[in-house]
């Protein structure tokens, strides 16, 4: 019987004593992305934060993906969720395959999500049941996220000022918050990461609960801090990442890692997986229309990924190490 | 007796018939950006456009000054608002001298603004009359855009995607409204600029009064956009522009300039005057605290310009040809 890939791992604690939980920040404790009750998911509603804590209800595995769809939460939000969607699925007798491929359905981009929930339904159909399959891949990804921040960790000198883009989520937060507690002095430039604010809604507010200097600054100013020696590292999170190097990740990373390469400052993707098997022409890239005021009638284009090539990457973060 | 260096332009007419004032888009026009009325300076207030149409009045020098320096105008604005602030100043019986110096410290960055008030206040020293001294300077810098901007249409090719930033004013608007006569089908991409927006609320609104073919972008995909190919040329204003070709322009400018220089892309950038006499060392960038919502009481960072070094600069487009 093939086992699922996170077999074997444990309820994890950092060298620190505290376990992953409590060294995150509150935006991303499990609770605070979503949780099951009365027969519902609730998904915090992320486009709201950090001035509003609303949770959408979704009473259907059609619900759940269209939320995920509408980018009511995003980065590593749709794993979370769409593992308690599958949970609730299949506490209502729904079909499972129909449900995983609905909910993968959902955000083409994030293979993570799309691997995890296949690996589930193969488990599943092996006689194993659903909802500690589904825990156990919970309890992995804690795991994963401490072991790829020890190495991120590493990655960080004293004096670092550090520039990342979007909500670069559990691994970098993580990574962050280690070098704190080991006492290295570091800053983080944090751009806004228009058109849906992650970096002014979700990054600062999170690096500032964990006390972590910070400033926001807007997309188009980050080449100007490199420029003045203020950024050692240029640190993301990815939405995809190839074993040639190649990372996908939100709109304007490119742009950020064209400018670090351009001034000899390092590129380190966080990656939970790597697509070993996709190559560069696999990877389906979601585009979406418009994205709201302000607009003022114009037309609007927004590619929500880009494509970093090989070459403007240093390496990528995994729990093997540094590819 | 020194005359000052716009004598000898005349009322401007393009080789299409249309003088400059047909030709620019509405926000441009002269009674667009500031006009006098019972005693009063009235400037048109940016920050509103494009979905409100309110002036600023301003009825002392010291005014208007506070008002340039609150970006209620800027780019081009800056010069013709003081221009007429200066006038009135002349007609209230001012020292001349402290209203000119009071209006350049106002916007420290714009040496086309400071140089011009200085060369009307030798005029006015050397005898000429101020009113028309003024006079001769707008009639002058509308021929000087008209020629400018002939150079910068002979830079644009049938079937380009360009990429601007910020609002680039005058001699890019008549750029592309001439290729545009000239039957070229291009295309312009246009990020929105943050914090303050000039982007989305004044340069899109302006191409698409003109009947040009334009995409309003975040500041973070302007190198997805040339990864894709979609982008032949990168064309911008400058707020200032050094002899070794050294070009200041809005935070942004930077990071376009580099992801150009790495897919190939020229970057042309248009220059009223070239500061022949300055260095690096002697460019005064101004910089301001945060910028408002959304910041949610995060510590914000506003460089208002970048520093683009002559190696990422294709070319200087000047009345008097490409630098």
């Amino acid at each position: 019987m093939m086992k699922s890939f996170w077999r074997g791992s444990a309820m994890t604690m950092s060298a620190s004593g505290k376990s992953v939980e409590d060294l995150l920040p509150p935006f991303l404790r499990h609770d605070s992305i979503a949780y099951v009750k009365d027969g519902s998911l609730f998904m915090r509603d992320r486009r709201k934060l950090p001035l509003e804590i609303a949770d959408v209800e979704c009473r259907t595995t059609e619900e759940a993906a269209d939320a995920i769809n509408a980018m009511v939460t995003q980065g590593g939000g749709p794993l979370e969720v769409a593992l308690l969607a599958l949970l609730l699925a299949e506490r209502r007798g729904e079909d499972l395959a129909e449900a995983v491929s609905v909910l993968s359905a959902s955000r083409p981009t994030n293979s993570t999500m799309r691997r995890t929930l296949a690996a589930i339904l193969d488990d599943v159909r092996n006689g194993e049941d659903c909802g500690s399959a589904i825990q156990a891949a919970f309890d992995y990804y804690d795991s994963l996220y401490d072991s790829i921040s020890d190495i991120g960790e590493s990655l960080i000198s004293d004096g670092d000022g550090i520039l990342t883009r979007c909500f670069p989520e559990h691994t970098f937060m993580l990574s962050v918050r280690k070098a704190k507690e080991n006492g290295k002095r570091i800053k983080v430039f944090v751009p806004e990461t228009r058109p849906y604010l992650q970096g002014a809604k979700l990054t600062e507010p999170s690096l500032r609960a964990m006390g972590i200097e910070c400033y926001l600054i807007t997309d188009g100013m980050c080449a100007h801090y490199m420029a003045e020696g203020m950024i050692q590292k240029y640190m993301t999170a990815s939405d995809l990442a190839l074993s040639d190097r190649t990372v996908v990740n939100k709109t304007g990373t490119l742009s950020d890692a064209i400018a670090a390469k351009y001034f000899g400052i390092p590129y380190y993707a966080f990656s939970l997986s790597i697509d070993s098997g996709a190559r560069r022409e696999d990877i389906v890239l979601e585009e979406r229309d418009g994205w709201g005021e302000p607009g003022y009638g114009a037309s609007m284009l927004y590619p929500l990924f880009d494509v970093i090539p090989s070459g403007l990457v240093t390496g990528i973060v995994t729990k093997e190490g540094i590819l």
